[in-house]
């Protein structure tokens, strides 16, 4: 079958980074016994009441299909969620509801790039990135984040990239996975200032806008003149632990939201009814729901914090915000791929190797902090004895 | 904001086809008594059977990341489906689960298209068809299948599109929306030709495989050589009254599908798993559920074909498949877009002008027979009269 260049070429080559969690969960399958620091996904399930409100609005006959721009209702409270949030007016117009977060960075990118066309993303990066700006044929470009500036873009670095590429759009995320760095002001700055310089659109994946540790969340998209050039990618998946439902936004300028709703038309013909009246019920739990549900990974950044306290072997920096930790580990001398290969063999503990989320990741290590407290405080002092070991 | 030439020109310019529709849903907000006969979507809703199959599943844990190929249970029992209804070997690698039949013909045209690439589709066609192609960076090119063919392609008319353009794909659909066309055995031959002469890709969207009337339905894939050479497009929405739950599949040759998997991965991350294990109780009912969903279409089919015996100023080529009928009303001398105002105007009914699908059906009305048997049989008697007065 003669298959198209685009879809030949999303994953630019190479491993795509999931080879240790693949051998782990082989490990698991022959009956090994694994602790996985793996995923981005919480140890808890939906809540209960939130699958309960999805089984009314079903019974209720929410099962036809649903307008593709999403619900009113819905729609109209993600677009107040963001004015208050972000103090950026929004309305129904901005908003369009799509399967899941990814699903809307797929529609941002397809607004910005022609095939050819450039984007660039920061590495350390999440794993999906650079093959969503390949798959609508663009070119993706990264911009590297220094392990040993907390890992957060500079101005001069994007200047430099936005000049050198020519690119169309910047994709950046704050609250970050896999760093756990959450964007300041100066930052965020830095950024609009290059995007103002260079025409770029920014493409601001904020899905852990909840999980902020330290400082506060800053949306790109409420600093002077950036509304006009800011896409907002947002989910249901993080915040209120519903990865599985497929449900998220895409906000934007309103200008620009029709022809994004023509996409939609054409990739997935609206989401289910009922999955978003169950996100309609969870955003009505308030900020209190969303707390519960963030509390657990604030509470283990505080148990890796002191597991770790007094040794040297390894260096955290702590985490701003979202579900990860990342563990510097070149004092061991290795890799991130050869130290999480040595882990899992010799202490059966997973963790992903920094590399898989770019080069900048280089010689650390991510901790999803997903599994109930006190194995994670376990496994975090077995990592930290184990790594001792090596130096 | 600098959006891409993409996006922009989806729509290809011109009306969407969907005027007369949103006229009539305002007349209805306006508080007049409107009959709709214009949109593909069941008058019943999802079993309940179903719905609670569905909440078992999130309540019993499927909340959480499924696994973005499809459910292993699901992609099996589709597997089974398509082997056994069309005879041709398939396994879970030959199935890929998607948002819905759309994103599976999404999908489908970015395994098959760069930017620039030119794939044919035929004339009379569903809505979504030459904008899912723009969506990629592809460009339509259509073939016209004639009202005085029974909305049949040729061997002539897509060997010369074929030869002229330099097409990568061909996408065909039988049962037809909106014609209700059924292609037998030599039309697909035919079509199976030309794909093998010019090295195209058939894209066979079979959403209505369980709505046929007349003869039966033959997937192009089971034909000699085709396999190799063909995707094919599923869904539950007709065939199970699920359009909602956007549950759908794309099966093709196993060399494609790792490509199309990493494609699934960017757009929507997979698919809600506790909407597959629906999808897959609802498969569970077997044929005699399906026939019961159809048997509506099957039955209206009937009641217009004796409500419009004995007159002459409609000629209905009875459908062999699908839920809609077209009604040929050129002894009128209007236009379908003017036939369906005044209709809508004078008798307050609703039907899709023919000229919204295209060229091909200028001169004719849709009917969906998406309402109950007795306002039905009325509607279409109402519409002959109506016919019969103008001419």
């Amino acid at each position: 079958m003669r298959l198209s260049k685009t879809i030949t070429t999303i994953t630019g080559g190479g491993s795509d980074g999931w080879d240790l969690f693949i051998k782990a969960r082989k490990m698991i399958a022959q009956g090994h016994d694994i602790t996985e620091l793996t995923i981005g996904e919480h140890d808890i399930k939906t809540d209960t009441r939130i699958i309960e409100a999805m089984h009314a609005a079903a019974l209720g006959g929410a099962t036809g299909y649903a307008m593709v721009p999403g619900i009113d209702t819905l729609r109209e409270t993600v677009a107040k969620r963001l004015a208050t949030r972000t103090g950026v007016p929004t309305t129904t117009d901005n908003v369009l509801i799509t399967a899941g977060g990814q699903a809307a960075l797929f529609a941002a990118f397809r607004a910005c790039l022609d095939a050819g066309d450039i984007a660039l993303y920061i590495t350390p990066y999440y794993a999906t990135y650079p093959g969503t700006i390949r798959s609508v044929g663009g070119i993706p470009k990264s911009v590297t984040a220094e392990a040993d500036n907390g890992f957060l873009p500079t101005f001069e670095a994007l200047d430099a990239a936005a000049a050198e590429s020519g690119a169309k759009a910047l994709l950046i995320n704050s609250p970050n996975n896999p760093t756990g760095a959450v964007y300041g002001r100066d930052t965020l700055e830095a950024i609009a200032a290059v995007a103002k310089k260079h025409d770029l659109i920014v493409i601001s994946d904020e899905v852990y806008d909840t999980q902020v540790w330290e400082g506060e969340h800053i949306s790109i998209r409420s600093l002077e003149g950036m509304e006009e050039r800011t896409f907002v990618v947002g989910s249901m998946s993080k915040s209120h632990a519903m990865t599985g439902s497929r449900v998220g936004w895409l906000v934007g300028p309103d200008s620009a939201m029709p022809h994004v709703l023509n996409l939609l038309t054409n990739t997935n013909y609206g989401v289910a009814g009922f999955t978003q009246q169950a996100a309609l019920f969870a955003l009505g739990l308030g900020e209190s729901f969303e707390e519960e549900i963030a509390a657990p990974f604030q509470r283990r950044r505080l148990l890796a914090q002191k597991a770790l306290a007094g040794q040297n072997a390894i260096r955290l920096s702590p985490p701003s915000g979202a579900m990860y930790l990342m563990l510097d580990i070149r004092a061991t001398g290795l890799s991130g791929d050869d130290f999480a290969d040595k882990l899992l063999m010799a202490r059966g503990i997973a963790v992903m190797p920094g590399e898989s989320f770019g080069p900048a990741a280089a010689g650390h290590v991510r901790i999803a902090m997903t599994i109930p407290d006190a194995p994670f405080e376990a496994a975090i002092k077995e990592i930290a004895a184990f790594t001792a070991s090596l130096t």
